[in-house]
Protein backbone atom coordinates (compact mmCIF):
# COMPACT_ATOMS: atom_id res chain seq x y z
CA UNK A 1 0.00 0.00 0.00
CA UNK A 2 1.61 3.09 -0.96
CA UNK A 3 1.97 6.04 1.88
CA UNK A 4 0.12 9.39 1.07
CA UNK A 5 3.84 10.82 -0.21
CA UNK A 6 3.73 8.09 -2.80
CA UNK A 7 0.03 9.18 -4.03
CA UNK A 8 -0.82 10.70 -7.34
CA UNK A 9 -4.17 12.93 -7.29
CA UNK A 10 -6.49 13.70 -9.65
CA UNK A 11 -8.40 16.84 -8.31
CA UNK A 12 -11.51 17.47 -10.52
CA UNK A 13 -13.09 20.63 -10.47
CA UNK A 14 -10.64 23.65 -8.80
CA UNK A 15 -12.95 26.28 -7.33
CA UNK A 16 -12.67 27.14 -3.33
CA UNK A 17 -13.02 23.84 -2.30
CA UNK A 18 -10.64 22.01 -5.36
CA UNK A 19 -8.20 24.56 -5.62
CA UNK A 20 -7.86 24.87 -1.52
CA UNK A 21 -7.86 21.19 -1.25
CA UNK A 22 -4.37 21.10 -3.75
CA UNK A 23 -3.06 23.79 -1.96
CA UNK A 24 -3.26 22.33 1.69
CA UNK A 25 -2.97 18.36 0.01
CA UNK A 26 0.75 19.54 -2.19
CA UNK A 27 3.30 19.08 0.40
CA UNK A 28 1.71 16.17 1.49
CA UNK A 29 1.74 13.75 -1.82
CA UNK A 30 3.84 12.68 -4.92
CA UNK A 31 1.21 14.35 -7.61
CA UNK A 32 -1.39 16.58 -8.33
CA UNK A 33 -3.01 16.77 -11.44
CA UNK A 34 -6.19 19.58 -11.70
CA UNK A 35 -9.04 19.45 -14.02
CA UNK A 36 -11.64 22.22 -14.66
CA UNK A 37 -13.00 23.72 -17.46
CA UNK A 38 -11.97 27.45 -16.65
CA UNK A 39 -8.60 27.81 -18.07
CA UNK A 40 -8.26 30.59 -15.62
CA UNK A 41 -8.88 28.47 -12.71
CA UNK A 42 -6.10 25.75 -13.83
CA UNK A 43 -3.41 28.21 -14.62
CA UNK A 44 -3.94 29.96 -11.22
CA UNK A 45 -3.47 26.74 -9.42
CA UNK A 46 -0.66 25.90 -11.86
CA UNK A 47 1.45 29.04 -11.12
CA UNK A 48 0.66 28.96 -7.55
CA UNK A 49 2.24 25.67 -7.25
CA UNK A 50 -1.07 23.67 -6.00
CA UNK A 51 -1.06 21.26 -9.00
CA UNK A 52 1.79 20.01 -11.19
CA UNK A 53 0.00 20.02 -14.29
CA UNK A 54 -3.78 21.20 -15.69
CA UNK A 55 -5.68 19.22 -17.72
CA UNK A 56 -9.12 19.98 -19.63
CA UNK A 57 -9.73 16.59 -20.70
CA UNK A 58 -11.43 13.57 -18.10
CA UNK A 59 -9.80 10.62 -19.54
CA UNK A 60 -6.15 11.27 -19.09
CA UNK A 61 -5.89 12.48 -15.85
CA UNK A 62 -8.54 10.37 -14.37
CA UNK A 63 -6.48 7.46 -15.31
CA UNK A 64 -3.11 8.41 -14.42
CA UNK A 65 -3.82 9.02 -10.64
CA UNK A 66 -3.81 6.70 -7.46
CA UNK A 67 -7.05 8.70 -5.97
CA UNK A 68 -9.77 11.19 -8.22
CA UNK A 69 -11.37 13.75 -5.88
CA UNK A 70 -14.71 15.01 -6.98
CA UNK A 71 -14.85 19.13 -5.81
CA UNK A 72 -17.60 20.04 -7.89
CA UNK A 73 -21.19 21.13 -7.41
CA UNK A 74 -23.31 17.74 -6.16
CA UNK A 75 -25.27 16.99 -9.14
CA UNK A 76 -21.99 17.61 -11.60
CA UNK A 77 -20.43 14.73 -9.00
CA UNK A 78 -23.31 12.62 -9.99
CA UNK A 79 -22.58 13.14 -13.73
CA UNK A 80 -19.00 12.80 -13.06
CA UNK A 81 -19.41 9.38 -11.38
CA UNK A 82 -21.04 8.05 -14.94
CA UNK A 83 -18.70 9.82 -17.09
CA UNK A 84 -15.18 8.93 -15.47
CA UNK A 85 -16.28 5.21 -14.75
CA UNK A 86 -15.30 3.88 -17.99
CA UNK A 87 -11.72 5.23 -17.38
CA UNK A 88 -11.23 4.29 -14.13
CA UNK A 89 -8.63 1.27 -13.16
CA UNK A 90 -9.14 -1.24 -10.52
CA UNK A 91 -7.83 -0.09 -7.47
CA UNK A 92 -8.30 3.29 -7.93
CA UNK A 93 -9.62 5.44 -5.19
CA UNK A 94 -12.48 7.71 -5.67
CA UNK A 95 -13.37 10.53 -3.13
CA UNK A 96 -15.77 13.23 -3.52
CA UNK A 97 -16.28 16.87 -1.15
CA UNK A 98 -20.02 17.10 -1.97
CA UNK A 99 -22.41 18.89 0.40
CA UNK A 100 -25.35 16.40 0.24
CA UNK A 101 -24.15 12.75 0.60
CA UNK A 102 -27.03 9.92 0.11
CA UNK A 103 -27.45 10.47 -3.57
CA UNK A 104 -23.69 10.82 -4.34
CA UNK A 105 -22.68 7.63 -1.83
CA UNK A 106 -25.49 5.70 -3.44
CA UNK A 107 -23.88 6.20 -6.79
CA UNK A 108 -20.91 4.90 -5.79
CA UNK A 109 -21.53 1.78 -4.89
CA UNK A 110 -22.69 1.58 -8.73
CA UNK A 111 -18.71 2.39 -10.00
CA UNK A 112 -16.95 -0.60 -11.59
CA UNK A 113 -15.56 -3.89 -10.08
CA UNK A 114 -12.47 -2.72 -8.39
CA UNK A 115 -12.49 0.75 -8.06
CA UNK A 116 -12.94 2.05 -4.46
CA UNK A 117 -14.89 4.75 -3.12
CA UNK A 118 -15.46 7.24 -0.41
CA UNK A 119 -18.00 10.09 0.66
CA UNK A 120 -16.38 12.78 1.98
CA UNK A 121 -17.56 16.43 3.42
CA UNK A 122 -15.43 19.17 4.79
CA UNK A 123 -17.27 21.30 7.24
CA UNK A 124 -15.50 24.70 5.83
CA UNK A 125 -18.14 26.96 3.64
CA UNK A 126 -17.20 30.50 2.53
CA UNK A 127 -19.46 33.23 0.85
CA UNK A 128 -16.75 33.30 -1.59
CA UNK A 129 -15.82 31.30 -4.62
CA UNK A 130 -13.59 30.30 -7.66
CA UNK A 131 -9.99 29.41 -7.34
CA UNK A 132 -8.48 32.94 -6.60
CA UNK A 133 -10.25 32.77 -3.18
CA UNK A 134 -8.84 29.58 -2.26
CA UNK A 135 -6.87 28.94 0.87
CA UNK A 136 -4.43 26.13 1.96
CA UNK A 137 -5.68 26.81 6.09
CA UNK A 138 -9.77 26.35 4.81
CA UNK A 139 -9.70 23.20 6.24
CA UNK A 140 -7.33 23.59 9.28
CA UNK A 141 -9.01 22.43 12.51
CA UNK A 142 -12.37 21.39 10.55
CA UNK A 143 -14.70 18.49 10.78
CA UNK A 144 -14.35 16.16 7.62
CA UNK A 145 -17.22 14.32 7.27
CA UNK A 146 -16.26 10.80 5.74
CA UNK A 147 -19.11 8.48 4.89
CA UNK A 148 -18.06 5.11 3.58
CA UNK A 149 -20.32 3.36 1.04
CA UNK A 150 -20.41 -1.09 0.27
CA UNK A 151 -17.24 0.43 -2.21
CA UNK A 152 -15.17 1.47 0.81
CA UNK A 153 -12.10 -0.85 1.37
CA UNK A 154 -10.05 -0.88 4.76
CA UNK A 155 -7.23 0.24 2.41
CA UNK A 156 -9.30 3.52 0.85
CA UNK A 157 -10.76 4.35 4.12
CA UNK A 158 -7.05 4.35 5.72
CA UNK A 159 -5.99 6.77 2.84
CA UNK A 160 -9.19 9.16 3.11
CA UNK A 161 -8.17 9.58 6.70
CA UNK A 162 -4.62 9.97 6.24
CA UNK A 163 -5.91 12.41 3.65
CA UNK A 164 -8.18 14.75 5.89
CA UNK A 165 -4.95 14.69 8.60
CA UNK A 166 -2.49 16.01 6.20
CA UNK A 167 -4.69 19.21 5.87
CA UNK A 168 -5.40 19.62 8.86
CA UNK A 169 -8.96 18.71 9.45
CA UNK A 170 -10.38 16.51 11.91
CA UNK A 171 -12.43 13.06 10.17
CA UNK A 172 -15.46 12.14 11.16
CA UNK A 173 -17.41 8.92 10.61
CA UNK A 174 -20.79 9.50 9.51
CA UNK A 175 -23.55 7.31 7.71
CA UNK A 176 -25.43 9.34 4.38
CA UNK A 177 -28.77 9.41 6.04
CA UNK A 178 -27.41 10.95 9.28
CA UNK A 179 -25.17 13.20 7.74
CA UNK A 180 -28.09 14.82 5.49
CA UNK A 181 -30.50 15.11 8.33
CA UNK A 182 -27.79 16.77 10.23
CA UNK A 183 -26.63 19.27 7.74
CA UNK A 184 -30.43 19.77 6.63
CA UNK A 185 -30.66 22.20 9.68
CA UNK A 186 -27.46 23.01 10.23
CA UNK A 187 -26.18 24.66 7.29
CA UNK A 188 -29.09 24.54 4.71
CA UNK A 189 -31.26 26.03 7.08
CA UNK A 190 -29.50 28.81 8.00
CA UNK A 191 -28.89 29.64 4.50
CA UNK A 192 -32.59 29.31 3.49
CA UNK A 193 -33.37 31.64 6.45
CA UNK A 194 -31.23 34.12 5.69
CA UNK A 195 -32.71 34.40 1.98
CA UNK A 196 -36.30 34.32 3.33
CA UNK A 197 -34.96 37.36 5.88
CA UNK A 198 -33.55 39.26 2.71
CA UNK A 199 -36.59 38.93 0.48
CA UNK A 200 -39.02 40.16 3.84
CA UNK A 201 -36.90 43.36 3.78
CA UNK A 202 -37.24 44.26 0.71
CA UNK A 203 -41.27 43.89 0.97
CA UNK A 204 -41.54 45.92 3.88
CA UNK A 205 -38.96 48.88 2.70
CA UNK A 206 -39.96 52.26 2.56
CA UNK A 207 -40.42 54.13 -1.20
CA UNK A 208 -36.95 55.44 -1.03
CA UNK A 209 -35.36 52.28 0.21
CA UNK A 210 -34.01 54.21 3.58
CA UNK A 211 -34.72 50.68 5.37
CA UNK A 212 -31.16 49.27 3.76
CA UNK A 213 -29.18 52.08 5.53
CA UNK A 214 -30.62 51.91 8.63
CA UNK A 215 -29.02 48.21 8.18
CA UNK A 216 -26.54 47.21 10.84
CA UNK A 217 -23.83 44.83 11.64
CA UNK A 218 -26.78 42.55 12.83
CA UNK A 219 -28.73 42.07 9.91
CA UNK A 220 -25.96 41.62 8.01
CA UNK A 221 -25.07 38.51 9.66
CA UNK A 222 -27.39 37.09 9.72
CA UNK A 223 -28.77 37.69 6.05
CA UNK A 224 -25.11 36.55 5.31
CA UNK A 225 -25.57 33.47 3.61
CA UNK A 226 -27.92 34.75 1.20
CA UNK A 227 -24.98 35.75 -0.75
CA UNK A 228 -23.74 31.97 -1.40
CA UNK A 229 -23.73 30.70 -4.70
CA UNK A 230 -27.09 30.36 -6.47
CA UNK A 231 -26.07 26.85 -8.35
CA UNK A 232 -24.24 25.42 -5.81
CA UNK A 233 -27.13 25.65 -3.39
CA UNK A 234 -29.55 24.72 -5.85
CA UNK A 235 -28.05 21.35 -6.18
CA UNK A 236 -27.79 21.14 -2.16
CA UNK A 237 -31.74 21.78 -2.34
CA UNK A 238 -32.62 19.71 -4.93
CA UNK A 239 -30.61 16.54 -3.20
CA UNK A 240 -31.53 16.83 0.18
CA UNK A 241 -35.27 17.71 -0.35
CA UNK A 242 -36.94 16.29 2.44
CA UNK A 243 -34.90 16.50 4.94
CA UNK A 244 -34.68 20.25 4.26
CA UNK A 245 -38.43 20.44 3.59
CA UNK A 246 -38.85 18.95 7.73
CA UNK A 247 -36.05 21.53 9.08
CA UNK A 248 -37.92 24.51 7.09
CA UNK A 249 -41.30 23.38 8.48
CA UNK A 250 -39.80 23.29 12.08
CA UNK A 251 -38.49 26.19 12.03
CA UNK A 252 -41.50 28.21 10.56
CA UNK A 253 -44.02 25.90 13.42
CA UNK A 254 -41.08 27.74 15.76
CA UNK A 255 -41.69 30.60 14.62
CA UNK A 256 -45.67 30.62 14.68
CA UNK A 257 -45.07 29.65 18.50
CA UNK A 258 -43.11 33.12 18.76
CA UNK A 259 -45.75 35.13 17.29
CA UNK A 260 -48.65 33.65 19.55
CA UNK A 261 -46.50 34.44 22.51
CA UNK A 262 -45.56 37.50 20.75
CA UNK A 263 -49.49 38.15 20.35
CA UNK A 264 -50.26 36.78 23.76
CA UNK A 265 -48.15 39.47 25.58
CA UNK A 266 -47.48 37.37 28.29
CA UNK A 267 -43.57 38.87 29.07
CA UNK A 268 -43.06 36.43 31.32
CA UNK A 269 -43.58 33.59 28.98
CA UNK A 270 -41.88 35.36 26.42
CA UNK A 271 -38.44 36.54 28.84
CA UNK A 272 -38.24 32.35 29.19
CA UNK A 273 -38.29 31.71 25.41
CA UNK A 274 -35.58 34.35 24.59
CA UNK A 275 -33.67 33.05 27.39
CA UNK A 276 -33.98 29.43 25.92
CA UNK A 277 -32.61 30.55 22.58
CA UNK A 278 -29.80 32.63 24.37
CA UNK A 279 -28.77 29.66 26.78
CA UNK A 280 -28.86 27.10 24.19
CA UNK A 281 -26.60 28.71 21.90
CA UNK A 282 -24.03 29.62 24.59
CA UNK A 283 -23.96 26.31 25.26
CA UNK A 284 -23.47 24.52 22.31
CA UNK A 285 -21.48 27.35 20.68
CA UNK A 286 -19.20 28.81 22.71
CA UNK B 1 -25.14 79.84 23.51
CA UNK B 2 -22.41 77.36 24.66
CA UNK B 3 -19.74 75.78 22.32
CA UNK B 4 -19.92 71.92 22.53
CA UNK B 5 -16.56 72.60 24.27
CA UNK B 6 -18.26 74.72 27.25
CA UNK B 7 -20.78 72.27 27.39
CA UNK B 8 -20.97 69.69 30.94
CA UNK B 9 -22.76 66.22 30.01
CA UNK B 10 -24.53 63.86 32.39
CA UNK B 11 -24.65 60.46 31.15
CA UNK B 12 -27.59 57.79 33.29
CA UNK B 13 -26.44 54.51 32.14
CA UNK B 14 -22.87 53.27 31.56
CA UNK B 15 -23.06 50.21 29.24
CA UNK B 16 -21.65 49.62 26.52
CA UNK B 17 -23.15 52.10 24.74
CA UNK B 18 -23.28 55.21 27.55
CA UNK B 19 -19.78 54.55 28.31
CA UNK B 20 -18.80 54.44 24.69
CA UNK B 21 -20.44 57.81 24.26
CA UNK B 22 -18.36 59.14 27.40
CA UNK B 23 -15.09 57.80 25.74
CA UNK B 24 -15.47 59.49 22.45
CA UNK B 25 -17.27 62.53 23.89
CA UNK B 26 -14.85 63.46 26.63
CA UNK B 27 -12.20 65.16 24.47
CA UNK B 28 -14.30 67.70 22.88
CA UNK B 29 -16.97 68.86 25.93
CA UNK B 30 -16.47 70.70 29.04
CA UNK B 31 -17.06 67.68 31.93
CA UNK B 32 -18.54 64.83 31.85
CA UNK B 33 -21.04 63.10 34.92
CA UNK B 34 -21.41 59.26 34.97
CA UNK B 35 -24.39 57.94 36.71
CA UNK B 36 -24.81 53.89 37.33
CA UNK B 37 -25.74 51.87 40.03
CA UNK B 38 -22.78 49.52 39.38
CA UNK B 39 -19.68 50.77 40.85
CA UNK B 40 -17.78 48.56 39.11
CA UNK B 41 -19.25 50.94 35.67
CA UNK B 42 -18.45 54.34 37.26
CA UNK B 43 -14.73 53.09 38.71
CA UNK B 44 -13.62 52.11 35.20
CA UNK B 45 -15.09 54.44 33.73
CA UNK B 46 -13.24 57.30 35.74
CA UNK B 47 -10.15 55.10 35.53
CA UNK B 48 -9.92 55.64 31.77
CA UNK B 49 -10.74 59.12 31.89
CA UNK B 50 -13.89 59.10 30.45
CA UNK B 51 -15.82 60.83 33.14
CA UNK B 52 -14.94 63.52 35.49
CA UNK B 53 -17.05 62.10 38.16
CA UNK B 54 -18.88 59.10 38.90
CA UNK B 55 -22.04 59.55 40.73
CA UNK B 56 -25.06 56.98 41.92
CA UNK B 57 -27.24 60.23 43.22
CA UNK B 58 -29.22 61.45 40.32
CA UNK B 59 -30.57 64.52 41.88
CA UNK B 60 -26.94 65.88 41.81
CA UNK B 61 -25.85 64.81 38.70
CA UNK B 62 -29.30 65.62 36.44
CA UNK B 63 -28.84 69.53 38.36
CA UNK B 64 -25.43 70.32 38.02
CA UNK B 65 -25.20 69.72 33.67
CA UNK B 66 -26.63 71.02 30.42
CA UNK B 67 -27.04 68.30 28.98
CA UNK B 68 -28.42 64.81 30.26
CA UNK B 69 -27.70 61.45 27.91
CA UNK B 70 -30.29 59.15 29.00
CA UNK B 71 -28.29 55.59 27.99
CA UNK B 72 -30.31 52.44 29.40
CA UNK B 73 -32.74 50.22 28.32
CA UNK B 74 -35.63 51.73 26.75
CA UNK B 75 -38.34 51.06 29.81
CA UNK B 76 -35.64 52.24 32.11
CA UNK B 77 -35.80 55.97 29.71
CA UNK B 78 -39.10 55.99 30.28
CA UNK B 79 -39.16 55.83 33.97
CA UNK B 80 -36.16 58.15 34.26
CA UNK B 81 -37.82 60.39 31.98
CA UNK B 82 -40.36 60.73 35.27
CA UNK B 83 -37.68 60.29 37.79
CA UNK B 84 -35.59 63.61 36.91
CA UNK B 85 -38.32 65.73 35.92
CA UNK B 86 -38.39 67.33 39.43
CA UNK B 87 -34.56 67.92 39.23
CA UNK B 88 -34.17 69.06 35.61
CA UNK B 89 -33.60 73.04 35.18
CA UNK B 90 -35.11 75.16 32.58
CA UNK B 91 -33.02 75.21 29.42
CA UNK B 92 -31.60 71.63 30.43
CA UNK B 93 -31.27 69.36 27.00
CA UNK B 94 -32.05 66.07 27.65
CA UNK B 95 -31.62 63.21 24.72
CA UNK B 96 -31.72 59.47 24.88
CA UNK B 97 -29.97 56.23 23.15
CA UNK B 98 -32.61 54.13 23.33
CA UNK B 99 -33.48 51.57 20.23
CA UNK B 100 -37.30 52.43 20.45
CA UNK B 101 -38.68 55.77 19.68
CA UNK B 102 -42.39 56.56 19.53
CA UNK B 103 -43.10 55.78 23.71
CA UNK B 104 -39.68 57.80 24.64
CA UNK B 105 -40.51 60.58 22.57
CA UNK B 106 -43.85 61.10 23.49
CA UNK B 107 -42.88 60.96 26.78
CA UNK B 108 -40.47 63.58 26.10
CA UNK B 109 -43.21 65.85 25.16
CA UNK B 110 -44.53 66.29 28.86
CA UNK B 111 -41.41 67.01 30.12
CA UNK B 112 -41.77 70.62 32.26
CA UNK B 113 -41.92 73.48 30.74
CA UNK B 114 -38.09 75.15 29.32
CA UNK B 115 -36.55 71.89 29.67
CA UNK B 116 -36.06 70.39 26.25
CA UNK B 117 -35.59 67.22 24.86
CA UNK B 118 -34.49 65.33 21.63
CA UNK B 119 -34.61 61.21 21.13
CA UNK B 120 -31.51 59.97 20.01
CA UNK B 121 -30.58 56.47 18.24
CA UNK B 122 -26.95 55.44 17.25
CA UNK B 123 -27.10 52.42 15.27
CA UNK B 124 -24.24 50.28 16.61
CA UNK B 125 -25.25 47.16 18.75
CA UNK B 126 -22.93 44.82 19.53
CA UNK B 127 -23.59 41.50 21.20
CA UNK B 128 -21.56 41.85 23.84
CA UNK B 129 -22.62 44.70 26.73
CA UNK B 130 -21.00 46.28 29.66
CA UNK B 131 -18.53 49.41 30.41
CA UNK B 132 -15.57 47.17 30.18
CA UNK B 133 -16.90 46.79 26.55
CA UNK B 134 -16.89 50.19 25.69
CA UNK B 135 -15.20 51.65 22.64
CA UNK B 136 -14.60 54.81 21.79
CA UNK B 137 -14.75 54.18 17.66
CA UNK B 138 -17.90 52.82 18.37
CA UNK B 139 -20.03 55.48 16.27
CA UNK B 140 -17.38 56.21 14.13
CA UNK B 141 -18.87 56.02 10.40
CA UNK B 142 -22.22 54.75 11.53
CA UNK B 143 -25.46 56.60 11.28
CA UNK B 144 -26.76 58.31 14.94
CA UNK B 145 -31.16 59.01 14.05
CA UNK B 146 -32.09 61.96 16.06
CA UNK B 147 -35.99 62.46 16.28
CA UNK B 148 -36.86 65.82 17.01
CA UNK B 149 -40.07 66.67 19.60
CA UNK B 150 -42.65 69.64 20.27
CA UNK B 151 -39.75 70.10 22.97
CA UNK B 152 -36.78 69.94 20.42
CA UNK B 153 -35.78 73.96 20.22
CA UNK B 154 -33.21 74.60 17.48
CA UNK B 155 -30.40 74.63 19.82
CA UNK B 156 -31.34 71.10 21.25
CA UNK B 157 -31.10 70.03 17.47
CA UNK B 158 -27.94 71.83 16.66
CA UNK B 159 -26.45 70.82 20.36
CA UNK B 160 -27.47 67.09 19.15
CA UNK B 161 -25.86 67.30 15.66
CA UNK B 162 -22.73 68.50 17.35
CA UNK B 163 -22.55 65.97 19.51
CA UNK B 164 -23.26 62.99 16.93
CA UNK B 165 -20.46 64.54 14.85
CA UNK B 166 -18.06 64.95 17.25
CA UNK B 167 -18.11 61.13 17.83
CA UNK B 168 -17.63 60.11 14.47
CA UNK B 169 -21.22 59.49 13.95
CA UNK B 170 -23.64 61.08 11.05
CA UNK B 171 -27.23 62.19 12.07
CA UNK B 172 -30.18 61.30 10.03
CA UNK B 173 -33.33 63.37 11.09
CA UNK B 174 -36.38 60.57 11.68
CA UNK B 175 -39.99 61.17 13.19
CA UNK B 176 -40.22 58.90 15.61
CA UNK B 177 -43.13 56.41 13.76
CA UNK B 178 -40.81 55.79 10.88
CA UNK B 179 -37.91 54.72 12.90
CA UNK B 180 -40.10 52.07 14.81
CA UNK B 181 -41.50 51.05 11.76
CA UNK B 182 -37.93 50.45 9.72
CA UNK B 183 -35.84 49.46 12.61
CA UNK B 184 -38.67 46.25 13.26
CA UNK B 185 -37.25 45.16 10.04
CA UNK B 186 -33.61 46.10 10.09
CA UNK B 187 -33.14 45.43 13.74
CA UNK B 188 -35.27 43.49 15.62
CA UNK B 189 -36.38 40.78 13.37
CA UNK B 190 -33.18 39.50 12.77
CA UNK B 191 -32.30 39.04 16.48
CA UNK B 192 -36.66 37.03 16.35
CA UNK B 193 -34.80 35.19 13.33
CA UNK B 194 -31.51 33.89 15.26
CA UNK B 195 -33.30 33.34 18.00
CA UNK B 196 -35.83 30.99 16.25
CA UNK B 197 -33.07 29.38 14.48
CA UNK B 198 -31.33 28.08 17.44
CA UNK B 199 -34.46 27.09 18.85
CA UNK B 200 -35.78 25.23 15.94
CA UNK B 201 -32.05 23.49 15.87
CA UNK B 202 -32.60 22.81 19.16
CA UNK B 203 -35.47 20.36 18.57
CA UNK B 204 -33.74 18.97 15.71
CA UNK B 205 -31.09 18.17 17.33
CA UNK B 206 -29.56 14.12 17.68
CA UNK B 207 -29.69 12.16 21.07
CA UNK B 208 -25.97 12.83 21.54
CA UNK B 209 -26.48 16.63 20.26
CA UNK B 210 -23.79 15.63 16.97
CA UNK B 211 -25.81 18.74 15.57
CA UNK B 212 -23.88 21.01 17.15
CA UNK B 213 -20.25 19.79 16.17
CA UNK B 214 -21.91 19.86 12.70
CA UNK B 215 -22.12 23.72 13.02
CA UNK B 216 -19.67 25.86 10.96
CA UNK B 217 -19.65 29.86 10.26
CA UNK B 218 -23.03 30.26 8.84
CA UNK B 219 -24.72 28.93 11.48
CA UNK B 220 -22.69 30.58 13.93
CA UNK B 221 -23.31 33.90 11.77
CA UNK B 222 -26.87 33.57 11.30
CA UNK B 223 -27.88 32.65 14.79
CA UNK B 224 -25.35 35.62 16.40
CA UNK B 225 -27.82 38.02 17.38
CA UNK B 226 -29.42 35.48 19.97
CA UNK B 227 -26.74 36.00 22.07
CA UNK B 228 -28.29 39.24 22.63
CA UNK B 229 -29.20 40.39 26.23
CA UNK B 230 -32.32 39.46 27.03
CA UNK B 231 -33.72 42.27 29.02
CA UNK B 232 -32.51 44.88 26.81
CA UNK B 233 -34.33 42.95 23.83
CA UNK B 234 -37.21 42.42 26.03
CA UNK B 235 -37.70 46.44 26.42
CA UNK B 236 -37.40 47.02 22.40
CA UNK B 237 -40.22 44.48 21.77
CA UNK B 238 -42.59 45.45 24.48
CA UNK B 239 -41.92 48.88 23.22
CA UNK B 240 -42.36 48.49 19.75
CA UNK B 241 -44.60 45.01 19.39
CA UNK B 242 -47.24 46.02 16.50
CA UNK B 243 -44.58 46.89 14.03
CA UNK B 244 -42.55 43.73 15.45
CA UNK B 245 -45.49 41.58 14.89
CA UNK B 246 -46.18 42.67 11.39
CA UNK B 247 -42.42 42.36 10.53
CA UNK B 248 -41.88 38.66 11.59
CA UNK B 249 -45.63 37.88 9.99
CA UNK B 250 -43.79 38.85 6.95
CA UNK B 251 -41.30 36.65 7.32
CA UNK B 252 -43.28 34.30 8.10
CA UNK B 253 -45.50 34.54 5.01
CA UNK B 254 -41.88 35.08 2.28
CA UNK B 255 -41.16 31.49 4.58
CA UNK B 256 -44.66 30.09 4.04
CA UNK B 257 -43.83 31.15 -0.02
CA UNK B 258 -40.77 29.59 0.18
CA UNK B 259 -41.79 25.95 1.43
CA UNK B 260 -44.29 26.10 -1.32
CA UNK B 261 -41.98 26.57 -3.93
CA UNK B 262 -39.79 23.55 -2.55
CA UNK B 263 -42.51 21.34 -2.46
CA UNK B 264 -43.80 22.18 -6.12
CA UNK B 265 -40.61 20.98 -7.07
CA UNK B 266 -40.47 23.57 -9.85
CA UNK B 267 -36.42 24.29 -10.24
CA UNK B 268 -36.54 27.12 -12.42
CA UNK B 269 -38.75 28.99 -9.85
CA UNK B 270 -36.89 28.20 -6.71
CA UNK B 271 -33.65 29.42 -8.80
CA UNK B 272 -35.58 32.76 -9.51
CA UNK B 273 -36.48 33.08 -5.62
CA UNK B 274 -32.80 32.46 -4.80
CA UNK B 275 -31.53 34.58 -7.12
CA UNK B 276 -33.64 37.38 -6.26
CA UNK B 277 -32.72 36.92 -2.51
CA UNK B 278 -28.48 37.11 -3.46
CA UNK B 279 -29.11 40.28 -5.67
CA UNK B 280 -31.36 42.10 -3.37
CA UNK B 281 -28.49 41.67 -0.62
CA UNK B 282 -26.09 42.68 -3.19
CA UNK B 283 -27.47 45.43 -4.11
CA UNK B 284 -28.59 47.25 -1.07
CA UNK B 285 -25.86 45.40 1.36
CA UNK B 286 -22.46 45.30 -0.75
Amino acid sequence: MKSLAETDFTIIGLGLMGASLAAALRPHCHRILGVDQDPDALHWCYAQGWIDRGDQRLEEAVSQSDVIVLATPVRTILTLLETISQFLRPGTIVIDLGSTKARICEKMEHLPAGVEAIGGHPLCGREVSGARNADAALFRDRLFVLVPTEKTSPRALGLAIQLVRSIGARPKLLDAATHDRLVATSSHLPYLVACTLVAAASQMTDPDNFLWHLVASGFRDTSRLAGSDVQMMLDILQTNRPNILRSVKTFAQTMNDLIRILESEDEARLKTWLEYAREERRRHLQ
